[in-house]
């Protein structure tokens, strides 16, 4: 494998051969904002250690970051409440849908993973304790923003509405949970949060930035800020990969080998660690609720460069 | 983290750390040659990629490599049957028990990964094309002392004769596959070949040696043979970072961050591709049927090593 | 068996019997306003065809009716709605708890029966039609006092505020049905109505004397109205018996062989179609949930009177 | 309803009216001697308790007793055991297909019910206690043929041989109980009796017969001899009336409103307790492996006759 593999030619060409297919899939549309988005959009962008940013198609066009927003909110957690995290969400692949109720009661309302909703909500809770939601979620987007270098990176407030109006499925797991006593906080506060995190619209080349300290032991290579320590970055990547793509996420690990997270608005954000952070969007889904086409395009980058952190 | 750290230094702490732990955990006992065993046995050993081998304790020590051999059974299978392997098996992470019949029901008696007894049942089957049981038992003893260097493994006999005897739910698991027409060979006929294969004793020493071509691309770095194709290690060692440890696979990557499979016997091979293959054997299991000492060792030598796959 | 078994005395004897045990089971705490009722409390009615009225203990001590309500919602839907309702919930025993949510996903959102909590939430959705909630509320007390012809029954304000108040689990159970567009009006009014229909407090008198129509046939044997047709009041006895005790509906089945109804708060109504309706009261639970002492006594009941269903 | 229904008119009109449906549903063909079966094929009989027998159609062709014999089983069993049958298996309806191997799990391997295909199984085991499988088979032989007065019952060798042949779900289902040590013989000597017991040929009138000790308190009216106790009788039909249709059996409570037991043979035994003992025969299966026609004929009986035992 090369060294330094020619990473505009690389997306080049993913682009023209997936190019054909723009559009396959289907687009989420569980509320109206999301069902809206061009499906035929596609963007790339590949951030390398050393800043190199590296982009093709839509790589500008900010999408809705759907649960790709968990790795955040997972990884502010871990900031504020250490490992004690663990002891309100598992870390164990949930070998079910992301939005399944079933395994929360034969688990007494303590959820698999960080990653699937319940995992998420869960973790809301933990980041409202001593804020209100407007204070938690202003913590989330001068996060967001500081890591991508970017102030302009906003909620779609339109999104985060329509999260509101229909997201009956995400109460019902939130009340089930409240109902064992696993919750701190109302039920409305906590949901409010998760959907404005959920809603943040975001770009490739934004996203990428953001997941950089991932792959560089959790130090931003431009800023040379210390985001969080090495272990803490490492295991972060570790529930990507074990977790990142809901029921689908052993067959992730298997064709393209990197750490990643992927969301309904049909982003992916994927971690070589040593080597580069990379973002691709491309709205249609597969039936696991993961981007088709951003999924083979990392695993035609993956190939192509040769980037797999097994082996 | 050290480029070359000194592993002969750091597998004596390993040992001194855990000395006054030996014994601890639950040895199997669900035959009563498992049960025989010394609890308080304990080997480990790393090879790294230029050969050279490290061990402490009881390295030379043969156990029951039990469910490490299911590693070894996928490899062959691939082999035999590329890519058609996972017509037959999933390779998502099951949510569940190593011996569980709840999720062959929902999903139709096609296991969800290779590694839980039912999906290593399924890939049995598919070694039984074109040969009889006693054939197939030579083909992976054939593959084991080849790859290992050492024609001295062999079946422990009694071993695989009593899991003969008390194999009722692997019984129940094949016969359930069959009900479904998933299976081509007679039960008697797979399971006796799957019993005889979880039976080979192996100590640390050869289980490390026998592992280490997945630690290098796929090509055995000390006689330079081509054991499988880079692809192909990547994507075992992926299969074995998300469902190596049964219901504690997304744990142990969090933890320890290197593909790895466990066995009841309380064996665990473990990969940090690019560098080394390590074994390691400590008979007490803790809840989930992975060996408990074993498993911390691996934490401690990442730890020390760096070794992660996750940065 | 005694054509005219001599009840008065019948219920002596089980007064009797039972009184070394009164306390025994576990009172329900999930409120407090349960959680507060004498747990020594025991009362038993039987009301026969001809009207005549055997009581003993205290069956005229108010008791939250909780559960046994449902037979009455299901009463009032079937009139407003017909057969038309099983396309909203089965009438299949659910082999699991009453407030299960397990089976509501792999079922679709479609409650298996319903007796179980989320398929009277179902009921009550169908109750609201053309409804407010105040309304739905007036027609169940209406129905309620003209069957027992007791102005007096009224609702247990505080248990139906404590009931809101706690209420997530049927929150988690009625938002995920909306989830599927299984609701029609907004799942806080639904659950209004549903908690206060739970709290009516309602004596063994009472009750026994409410539950009679389904002893006849349909038709109040004292002021002969017609309250729903034969078939309708077989039907309705159908279910008491195949779903009526949760998970212990065949064993109730099985020991008592009457349709019968249970709720929370230590009541059970119990018919004997052709002879008589019978309403027991004893607030200790067993582990399914029903009325240990209450069981026990119809069991009684049925041994020394000869009723049952079964021959 | 009249007192006494003119039978003989009552069956010729259900035959009538059914004679344009004979052949819907899905002839069982797990086995080929079941699907080789007419599927126009439709019997009924009705005996009364004071010996009348009605007849219509195919009322003395012979047909496969499949799951019916389970009722037999379970009166067997009751018999050698009493009440301590209950603690191999349960007696809830299993709210999942006959042969699911799901709550088998989840419930430690103590089947819900005697009419599953385990629950029968763990029943047949407990047959066995004392007895060679041959003289098991010879014991439910001497029965069957004793409660019909008729010599002539058989098993149909050619069926107990198939199901041998094809029994994999079942030996699943053994080998599951068996390695929870819930099973006191071998798998294969259990499984021997059990295949032999479903593969009686009965006819309609035959099975009539064999059932009229369950409509008559457990004695049978024709030749006054005592079967098992009032209570038992109750007790067996109470089974029948919960658990006796699987996951229909809600609903077969609800139309017919007496207890019954299906086989996929096609034929159903129904008991109406103090006034006759009903099968029928039509081998269309519905989406639930219950006979189509023989539901709706059983249906069309219980109406123009008045029999439920629910008023």
């Amino acid at each position: 494998m090369p060294e330094r593999p020619d990473l505009d030619h690389i997306l080049r060409e993913i682009h023209e051969t997936l190019a054909p297919r723009f559009g396959e899939g289907a687009v989420a549309d569980y509320i109206p904002q999301l069902a809206r988005v061009d499906p035929r959009g596609f963007g790339m962008a590949v951030i390398t250690l050393d800043g190199d940013t590296h982009v093709v198609g839509d790589a500008d066009t900010a999408f809705s970051i759907q649960s790709i927003s968990k790795v955040l909110m997972l990884t502010l957690a871990l900031g504020k409440h250490g490992e004690a995290v663990w002891s309100r969400v598992g870390r164990e692949p949930s070998g079910s849908a992301f939005n399944s109720i079933v395994q929360l009661e034969y688990e007494h309302a303590v959820p698999r993973n960080p990653f699937i909703n319940a995992g998420a909500i869960a973790i809301t809770d933990l980041l409202l304790a001593g804020h209100t939601p407007r204070e938690a979620i202003g913590e989330m987007m001068r996060f967001v923003r500081s890591l991508a270098e970017d102030e302009s990176i906003a909620i779609d407030q339109a999104v985060a509405r329509s999260e509101q109006a229909t997201g009956d499925r995400n109460r019902a797991l939130a009340y089930f949970m409240h109902s064992y006593g696993q919750m701190r906080h109302p039920v409305d506060h906590v949901l409010g949060v998760y959907f404005h995190h959920c809603a943040i619209a975001i770009s490739c080349r934004q996203l990428a930035r953001v997941g950089l300290f991932l792959a560089n032991n959790g130090r931003d290579p431009v800023t040379g800020g210390s985001i969080v320590s090495p272990s803490r970055a490492r295991r972060i990547n570790a529930v990507m990969l074990t977790c990142g793509h809901y029921d689908q996420s052993g067959d992730f690990a298997y064709r393209v080998g990197l750490p990643g997270k992927s969301g309904v608005g049909g982003g992916i954000l994927a971690i070589a660690p040593g080597r580069a952070a990379v973002a691709v969007w491309s709205p249609g889904l597969n039936a696991f609720g993961n981007s088709l086409l951003g999924s083979l395009a990392l695993e035609m980058l993956a190939r192509r460069t040769g980037w797999s952190v097994f082996g």
